[in-house]
């Protein structure tokens, strides 16, 4: 039987990077798309208690078949388990998320929740991010290594409670620095200088809201802001890797347990009511 | 100065049990409540990403202040922290939420949400749930715990990037086991059994999703599901104590890196393009 990949994102079924990912893998084996009928950036692992969800057919041809859900991406993992899915999945891929979900927005991606999920189910799960925005953001450059870590990973699987989050720097606005020492591969210039496992680096969003005022008299806001990374000298953290053309695998824990502070903690127990 | 303590939940600023949570802290410090207008469950670390938000002063008495959001958990601590709070708080609280936030309903859980938004701004963060969903619940069992962890946590601050999940067990649920164990404290039974620090069970949702028929024709589906705790036996962890009637800590981490996987995962670093 071929490998079932079940695909979803956080920028709804109809994104060029998702897209782009089905068509990266769809070789690989039997491929299931269930997606959000729109964008839901930042629904990081949310699921919809209170509303009902719907699925729609968008497309079925051989070896792939494409829905769309009226839920977050956790909702769509949710419901392709346990609707669509002929069999248990042999893989969950999230994305290919437009932006970059290194460091904390690993807490608030949706392609993120994605692979979360997909990780609960037990299924080797992996997120692929390309960090740029942009609607019609160039994927080319990641083919070789979406290929080669799906297969890697078809065949290896995955240790159980941790799934994957691979990043890209956008080929486009690499450091000075990072384009200079890339390494030449025959006649063609390489895109990125490697891969790098990293952890998770220390960061911060600040300036979060933008107040407006509407109108009608009243005041709103927007959530946007501006993410700084709060260890830019450590070598070995994933936006160190983007910020210096390397791809980037944080290997990511379903286990949040923070096992080193217990002991401290063990005074807590003591008390009484 | 007194401590400033941010409160949020996910059951919206008139749930019961953030009012209770208010009641029990407030002599500590200047309380500030930011909450969701209405019901956020499930919401986890999402933020609002492409609709405005408002802010709506609720109450404001000597010490209290109290501020609905139209966002989720997470958009009401940011909201706080850029617009509300007269300076940097001492601590952040989310809850009491009403519902059960261990083991993987960590990821899901808008209460761990606010915590985790806290602990991502560098501020001593706790999230307190008592399991049992009904609107109406009593949380008075949970006041002395609540008042010496928050008082203990005050005092002795958090490691950076741990924030606590503490979770009580319904008093009026306890298996009979428990039951027939707790420790008699002078003539009075004590509620719960004492406090134990806890690593997350691991544990899956199952039968998650309800198909339904609407009259008009179509099928649409409700997130429901079971949960099912796939260690039962394993006396370190959250569901085992909550299931026998101790108050579970949990320590929880911002840094989500699958340290132990990455030895294996070097092999990656080999691809290239």
């Amino acid at each position: 039987m071929r490998p079932l990949i079940l695909i979803s994102n956080d920028d709804g079924y109809e994104a060029k990077g998702i897209n782009e990912l089905v068509d990266m893998v769809r070789d690989m084996g039997d491929v299931l798309v269930c997606a959000p009928d729109g964008a839901r950036s930042g629904m990081s692992c949310a699921f919809t208690a209170t509303l009902p969800l719907t699925l729609t057919l968008c497309k079925k041809e051989p070896g792939v078949e494409v829905w769309s859900c009226s839920g977050t991406p956790t909702d769509c993992v949710k419901m392709a388990l346990a609707e669509l899915c002929p069999r248990k999945p042999d893989l969950v891929l999230g994305g290919i998320n437009h932006g970059d979900n290194g460091s904390v927005n690993t807490h608030y991606s949706g392609t993120m929740g994605v692979v979360m999920e997909g990780c609960m189910k037990y299924i080797p799960s992996v997120a692929y991010s390309l960090c740029d925005h942009r609607a019609d953001a160039d994927f080319e450059p990641l083919r070789p290594y979406v290929r080669q870590m799906t297969q890697w990973v078809l065949k290896n699987g995955l240790q159980e409670g941790v799934c994957l989050n691979v990043n890209f720097p956008d080929p486009t606005n690499l450091p000075r620095e990072a384009k200079d020492t890339l390494p030449k591969q025959g006649e063609t210039e390489r895109v990125y200088k490697g891969v790098r496992v990293c952890r998770m680096a220390k960061g911060t969003w600040g300036s979060e809201v933008t107040k407006c005022h509407h109108p009608r008299g009243y005041d709103y806001w927007w959530m946007v802001g501006h993410y700084q990374n709060d260890e830019p000298e450590a070598e070995d953290t994933d936006n160190w890797a983007l910020s210096h053309g390397y791809v980037a695998i944080t290997p990511t824990r379903i286990d949040v347990t923070a096992y080193e502070a217990m002991e401290k903690l063990k005074k807590l127990e003591e008390l009484r009511s």
